[in-house]
This record gives C-alpha cells, structure tokens and sequence, in this order.
C-alpha cells in the first residue's frame, strides 16, 4: 500500500465489479495491455466462482495517460459491455477533492489536516466545515478554509441546505471527524458523494450515543473504533476499517474516551487513506479493501 | 503474572473487598507482617475514592502456612469485621479442581489439557463430560476421566441432573470449553461454583448463536472471543478477557471460525489462569483482574 | 487466505518470477484463460517496475486437471520463454508432504499435528523425527509415524546422515519444529526440499542461543519469534513470518519462555499454512508471501 | 492509569526502592497512615523475593498536603533508614517540566504539543530547541517558545554548551522528539535530569542510523519503535517501553518510515506519560513500570 505521489503520473486506476464469469482478468489485462498500459498493480476477489461477484483493481502506467483516457475508456466500455459489468476509471495524479466535517473534538480533524500536510494523504482539502469555532484557527493554519455552519435545534433542514451549497460540486468525499451530528436521508442523497464516517466503538457493539460510558458499564477489556461509509441505517453503513485497543477494570470512561481517541484516529486515517486510493469497492452492506 | 509451582509452597493468596476507606491498605499490611507474612506481590483497586467499592490481592509467603492459617483467618476475620469487608484466603500451593463441559469442537477442550499437562495451569482436573464421545480418547490419552452425558432434546433436566451428580463436591470451578448447551438457572445454583464460558465473539457484538456467521454478514474487519462468568443471563456475564484478530472480505464464514479458534482458545486459556491464581474478583456485571 | 479443501480439486497454482517488462501479467492471464482454466486469486507484485523483479502467483480452476497438466506446462513454457522467466505449476488437490524435525519441546510439534489432524493445513505428515523419545506417543496418537534419531555430541554425520536416509524422495519440505540442532550445510544440499525454522525471538533481535535469557537481560517489552527458511547463516534466512506479545519487568525467562511458547506455535502455523499453498517465493534473502 | 488533573491536588507519589526484606510494604503503609494518608494506588514488584531489588510505588492523598510535606518527608526517612532504601516523594499536582530537542521531523514534536494541550499530559513544556527553524512556526502556535540552536559539523560543544544555557535549572526531563544529534556524555552528566528518547526501530533489532532501511533489506515482517533513558551507550539505555506494527514485502522503505511514525508517536507519548506520572523506575539497565 504505498503512496508515492511522485510515481503517481500516467498512473490509472480501473476498478471492475459485476457478476463473476469466466475470462475476466484475462479480458481487462489484455485490454489495458492493447492500450499500451504496463500493470503496476492487480487485486482480484470473487466471492462465490459460481455466480458470484467479481471486483478487481488493476493501477496501471500508461505514458501521456491524460490524452489517452478517452479512448481508453471508450475501449473499456466496449470490451465490459458483454460481461455486464460496472466499471470506474481515475487518474491517480488527480488526488479526490475531501471535505471535512468537524465538531468540538479535534483528534480526527488535526490527525487528518497534518497527515495531509505530511504529504500522506492523496487528497485536496477544499474545506472544512463545524458546528463550533473552536478549531477554526488551528484549520487556518493549515491554509485550508474553514466555513461555520451552526446546528440549530432539532431542524437540521437550514443548516443542512447551507451545508449543500458549500460542498455541492467542490468535492468528491467527505468525512466526518466526530462531527456528532446525524445527516438526514435528504442531505445524504443531494449531496450525492460517499461520506465516511468514524464511530466511537466496535460496530456493531454499543451502537448509538455514548459508547465509551456503554463499554464501562458492560466491563469490556478492548475498547475500539470503526470508520463505515454512511448511508440512511445509524452506525449500519458498510465498514471499511476497525481497530481495538485494551483497556483494564481500572480504566474510568473519560480514561476510555482517552485512549479511543488514538484508535479513532488512526482507524479514520486508514479509511481515508484507502478511500482515496481507489481501494475500497462498496458491496451491498460490505466492504471489498485491496 | 509468573506461573512458579515449585514456590507456591507456603503461599497464600489473600482477597479483600467491599466498601472503601481510609487505612484499609495498612491494616491488611499490618496484619500480614504481625503474622509472620512476607508480601510477594499487591494489587489493589478502588472504583471511587469517596464512597466506592474496594479490591485488594495480597499474596504472601508464610513458614510453615499450613499450620499457621486458622490462627490466621481467626485474625483477618477480626480485624476486618470493623470495616465490614468481605475476603477469602487460599493456600497457592492446593490447586483448584477444575471440570470441563465440552461437545465436539476439540480446540479449546485440547488446548486446556495440553496447557495442564505442561505445568502450565495450577489445577487438577478431576474430569471432562461432553454431550458426544468424540474426544473420549483423547482426554483420557492425558490421564483425564472422561463421561459422557447426551443432551436429551429439550428437555434438559435429566442430563444437567446427571451432570449435577458427577461435579458436586468433586470442583471448585467449571470450565465450558464450546459446550454449546445453555446452563438452567437451576443448573447454576445447584452447581454452586464458578463457570467459565468462552464466546466466539467480541461480546456484546454478536450475542447468541452463529456468531461468526452473523459477523460475516455485518463485514467486520476484525473477530474476536470472550470469555466470562455464566449467569442467567445469556453472553451477559461478567466479562474476564477478550481478544480479537484481523479479517479480510475474503475470509469465508469457514474461515472466521478457523481463525477464530485461535483467539478462543488462547482467551479461554488466559481466563482460567486467571481465575485458577485468584486474580479475579466478580464485582456485579463487572471484573476486576490483578 | 481461505483454506477449503474439498473445492481444490482440479485447482493449479501457477507462480512466475523473473525480470519485470510489459505485458507480463497479459501473457499470464491470456495463457490461463486459453487453456479453459478460470482464475479464481491471483496476486502479483514488482519490486521495481523500472528493471526490478515481478512475482506473480494465479491459482485457477481447470476442468480435468490432471490430464490437461501436461499441455499446460508446455503452453507455459513456451509463452514464458522469452520473457526469461522462472516458473512453477502445482495441482493444489495434491497436498505436499511435510516432515517434522522435533526436541524436546512439544508446543510447536504437537500443534502442526493437531491442526493437521483438524484439517487446516493441506499437507500429509509423512514422519516425525526427533532427537528424543518423549514425544512418540503423542506423535503416534496422531497415526504419524515417528523415528528416533539420537543427536550424538559435536559429530552430527551419521546422524544427519540417518535423517537423509528416512527424509530422502518422501518429503517436500521439512519443518524444525524447536529441533535446537543445527543443521550442516551438508544436509541442506543433500535434503534438496526448502527447510522452516521457528526462532524463539523477533529476529534480528536476540540472534543465537537462549534468546529468552538476552531479551530478559535487555529488558524488552515485547518478545516474538520468526518462522524462516533455514540458509547456511544461522538465523539470517528469509523470515516468512513474525509475531510478538507484550511482557513487563514482572516477567521472569521462564515466564518469557511460556509466554513466547504460544508465538512460537502461532507463526510457525502460519508459515508452514502459507508455504503448503504456495504463498511464499523466496527472492534472495527475502520472501514474498501472497 | 487514570490521568484526573483535576483530582490530583493533594496527591502524593511515593518511590520507594532498594534491597529487598520483609515488613517493607507493611512499614511504608503504616507510615502512610499515621501521616493521615489515604492511599490511592499502591504497585509494589520484587525481582527475587530472596535477596532482590524491591520497588514500590505509592499514591497517596493527603489534605493539606503542601503543608504536611515536610514532616511526612521526614517521617519517611526516619522510617526507611534502617532498611537501606532509596525514596523519593512528589506533589502530584505540580506537572514536571518538559523541554522537548528536535529537528526536522515533526510527528513526535507536533503530537506531544497537541496532547498536552488537550490535557493529556500531565507536564509544562517550558522550551523546544531544535537544531532547525522548519517547526517554529508550529511550536509556537502552541504558546511554546522555540530556541533554534544549529548543530555545527563534528564538533558540537558549543551547540551543547548552548542547549545547556537554555535547559540549567529550568527542566525536571528532556525529550529527543527524533533530535538524531547523539548528545555527549559531558552533556548528559551536565544536564542532570533524565533524557528519553524514541528509536526508529523494536531495539535491539537495528541499532545505529537508518533502522528502516536496515528493515527493508533484512526482510521482517513488523517495524517497531523503542522509547528508552538515554545513556552513554548509543541505543542501549533502559527501555520504557516498545511497539510495533506490521509491514509486507510490498512496503518500500519510504513506506517503513511513514508507517512506522505513527508507532513512533504513540511509543513515545506513552513513555512520556509514564514518566510524568513517576510510573517508570530505572535500576541498571531496566525499567520498572507501574
């Protein structure tokens, strides 16, 4: 899982899933061979070789890719036809457009602005977007715009709109960094991009608000964290990573709170990660990770 | 947490708890030393300074203990009547007598009679009754008793009384090595003894049957086992360890139970000797573990 | 990692290495699909795309197998041949058998047996030889036959001598399970089968002898051991895989000893798993596991 | 490990260490006692009952206890002089001070500020000097002065010198947050206060500059990082505490070294915590953590 971000140019990504047949990889590897492209790298998952799904991911160098695609893509569109395919291909030069969505809690949010900065992470931040202004400085610093967006009450209709039309067209993702807030069916089909979130437990253990003082109260020695694309279902979206940490009978819940926060950080750092590398191919209710 | 047969001779291990206040640390120092004690190792523990419930673990070496323990007791009972705390004292060096319930699976059944014979578990174990006889040479190939006691359908009174028969007053606790049975409440207080069970999941994910099939479906990226004290109340126990291991999407429901046996059998064998060495106090749905 | 074994019937694994160049993974692919099998995993890797090295392992499902292998192989041959690459073909329904150099020490032996036994590791268990009787019987109880072969002072000739008579066209690869002899280069190029070794340290670190013992000096936190295969250098072959556990300062060697003991049988698991379906390529002195 | 700033007025830590007899655990509580201390915490280790090394901690709360210092500290020695035993009691409200040496790399720098901003470190960070100005900016952006004092070729006495004008008198510990200058022994004995640092690889694996790339071309399947005191011997002070993560063939060492900060980070801020929490006692080349 390397990130090279020198190495990235003339670099594709084609991502093909359907219903598993034989002759696929044969078909997408001698196509991207007749279009002059050298395999970089290949994964493949069936899960079932009789009438089954099929994912593959197949990054590939292809000089001058950038005048190429169309006709690449046109050549893709024909070879998949007859297999019933669906397919996605990006230029891995272009890093995805992530916007950010924060609360008070600054773990998630700084991890990911730093890491960006770092160069660790193959994305722009157009923006991040709180409900607070508490890190509005800190966000700054980063050089990257920083917009407030109260929630107000129980109607989330007003803040939810002002929201759209912040990120409608400037992004390709989002993340929740703890934002705290539950996005309405209506937000998540306008805004019509994947939303990553990070929840604050081993899903699907203690589902819902206040997991770490439901994790005291049950007496568990792991405490962990989960990073799941939203969809309408609370804490039921397909998971993308999870992590654990120990913890012990002396341990209070704001020492669980703690300690969470490190795995939640470093679980949302991997998701994002993979998410933005074009790894991770949504399946019904999972997750395929190459 | 070091396993020295050889020097428990003339060891004796020492719980105390009950409501916390001042001075109770020293007294059961003091009254260690003016018994001719010498401490080996103290752990102690109190959830709220101001009001809480207090823990505390003393082992220690004692010339000649076995003689020397009535006077003793006669003394912890006198100087701990004043602060209303319950205890209990073990001589370290009398191995607790413990029973396996087991059925088919033969991971952890095996796992815990190869450990024993190792030296590597401080019990005796007196006898393994399973509801089938396909591990009956191997237990008794370690010298163990073995019994058979079908499952009978629903109905479950017969065999949990033929059960009854075989363990009472023959154990000082009871191991349910994936014995798959569910206990009576009856069962549990004629018994009169701990049960250890261990879970093949990372409870409260997954309560009840089919655990790694229903983490299949949920797609989680990591499964894990639990091992807990039985009560009435199904996979609601108090939990003594957990532990988990990492998944792919490629990994089958064959696969998860596969992997799974791995973690089970280390939790389980973690949790016994942690209750066989009395670093376990129950305290209501919770564990405390020196 | 799925290990399914009554699915791998008329399975083959095909692994290739060599110099990378375009249309590698094309050719491959092509030539499977040509000869009606239909890949079911494939993985590839290139240290360098620029004059490195390509590895590439498919296993697929050809109807009737065993009588098409022969075309097969010539197939391969011919289309691999200018790319001037090293190859191997397995049929994945034919377990390997692996021989098992065994001590004293029962953990990691009797572990392979069980498992064995259990049906996770596609292998037959022609023999187990030990420089020790005490093992026999379990080994026997196991229905594999078992060899005593005295290790006989500072002369390890005849010994080894003896080990290549009984190993000699009936193995195809051996595994030390905590064996603590060296073997002489002599013997590695006379047993002519790939050697696995467990290394009771997380190598490099604590290279040589009683390793426990300098980890306890050192004062470390963590202790592991590493599955490797053995080379003329003692304990600098290429590691196959490793693991740690964490231990404190209350640790004594012997605890370290009985702590490491269920790493060792972990990894060692796990490699000799991932070298009986073909995973692992050695490439110098490193290793390639897919 | 429970870190309540807000509840650690009138707390005392008590270190107690040196040969090991009986009545040491029972004197030291009494004395807690009888100077009106409640006792919060107590961990006591002896590595070898007959004739060892005792160590023990004890916290302690105390009201008025600034008042009550002095005599309670005359108490102690009073009491532990004729046992021969080292001590040493702090205030724990009162945060040790931290000065933190640096130089380009920012991820242990920037996590420390961040964590001890958030509350999570129980220290004041008087200065940070770093051998370049790259993170000025940031460290003050924290409300943290930053000293920029460049290291000149070989000879680093009068950069030493420098340092050691800024540190005199005003730091309880120092933090290599990767300074990758290897300090003098004239500094170590000049400065006077213990020095922690973080090592790049699971020590004693990898020694010396470029650990990464050592890791690469040894092939090993997991990357670490040790936080140990500094001490004349390069990379052989007592360990505090150790981590690692795992890594495949296909990590490049550009890879190792981005994974591997993460681990970096988190070993050393938990060696830094403990330290502040007086969790950590050295005896010769070990740490003993409570």
């Amino acid at each position: 899982m390397s990130l090279q971000n020198e190495t990235l140019r003339d670099h594709a990504c084609l991502i093909v899933h359907g219903p598993d047949q034989p002759g696929l990889v044969a078909a997408v590897t001698a196509l991207v061979t007749r279009n002059k492209g050298n395999i970089v790298s290949l994964d493949q998952y069936s899960d079932d070789p009789e009438g089954g799904s099929f994912f593959q991911r197949v990054v590939f160098h292809r000089a001058d890719l950038k005048a190429a695609l169309p006709d690449v893509e046109a050549d893709i569109a024909t070879t998949l036809e007859p297999y019933g395919m669906q397919w996605r291909i990006t230029d891995q030069s272009i890093p995805k457009r992530m916007a950010i969505l924060a609360s008070t809690s600054d773990h998630c949010l700084l991890d990911l602005l730093w890491r960006h900065r770092r160069g660790d992470l193959p994305v722009t931040i157009p923006m991040v977007v709180s409900n607070h202004t508490s890190t509005a400085d800190d966000v700054r610093s980063f050089g990257v715009p920083f917009f407030h967006v109260p929630s107000q009450g129980a109607d989330k209709t007003e803040a939810e709109a002002r929201i759209i039309e912040l990120l409608k067209g400037n992004v390709d993702f989002i993340v929740l960094a703890r934002y705290m807030q539950i996005l309405s069916s209506d937000f998540l089909a306008q805004v019509g991009v994947p939303v990553i979130n990070i929840h604050h437990s081993f899903l699907p253990a203690f589902i819902g608000a206040a997991p770490y003082r439901k994790a005291k109260e049950r007496g568990v020695k792991l405490i962990g964290a989960t990073s799941h694309y939203v969809t309408d279902d609370l804490d039921e979206g397909p998971i993308i990573e999870q992590d654990v940490v120990r913890v012990t009978h002396a341990d209070t819940a704001a020492d669980l709170q703690r300690r969470g926060a490190d795995v939640e950080r470093a679980v949302l750092s991997r998701a994002v990660l993979w998410h933005a590398q074009d790894r991770v191919i949504r399946h019904g209710n999972h997750t395929i990770v190459f």
